[in-house]
């Protein structure tokens, strides 16, 4: 799997991935930047949400529950000194569907974490997780 | 730091950080997905190469060297078993500008990866690197 970073002259790169969708990635304008994209350690949360989302969906569709919407809200927790790496990571699953069995619906999740989602197993941090049943 | 994360009914999201900069993620087809944003471990590496690369352009700017260009190529390897985690996580470099000094470009990498790159900091693969002066 590969990324090319392109340097946009001020603190920003474009990036292209294999899959070639573009993103923009950034810093905020007091350190230089243009603020012209996401920072890279959002690229991170975005990414562990998309893996474990995507888990999460699959996995519910096997069990056969009939999901109507699932939001994600993720919150990093970062140690204070450099390099400031990611140390708690906590998700909020709030889905909603016809009957969804909150059992089945955490067992997807643990799944997701402890099995399948490739960014959670490449991080270090401690990863937690709630779910709410709307 | 927060993302969150809103489901597209197929297996991607709309990822929004603090920054207010939003990030599609999703999957191929052949996954059920509708190809229509970055993949999840593509944004880990776009990050990487964003946090590496702003550390590298201010480390540069603080000795002096005058940077033209700056392109990186990242190469991730992936475990064969699931979670599929990054492994080893490579690195090119490839910089031009005017008398840039090839000890001074090494430092500033070097420092990224081991103090600064807190993307780098929060990821468990083994990180190299190599630097091309163009």
């Amino acid at each position: 799997m590969h990324s090319k970073l392109e340097w946009d002259g001020k603190m920003g790169f474009q990036a292209l991935g294999d899959s070639g969708h573009s993103v923009k990635v950034d810093v905020n304008t007091a350190n230089g930047g243009q603020d012209s994209g996401a920072r890279p350690m959002e690229l991170v949360l975005h990414g562990l949400g998309g893996c474990s989302g995507a888990d999460v969906v699959s996995i519910l569709k096997k069990m056969k529950l009939d999901l109507k919407t699932l939001t994600m809200e993720i919150t990093g927790e970062r140690a204070e000194d450099h390099p400031k790496k990611f140390t708690n990571i906590h998700l909020l699953y709030r889905i909603s569907g016809t009957n969804i069995d909150p059992e089945k619906a955490k067992r997807a999740i643990e799944l997701s974490q402890t099995k399948y989602c490739s960014v959670a197993g490449s991080l270090s941090a401690n990863i937690t997780y709630e779910l709410i049943i709307e």
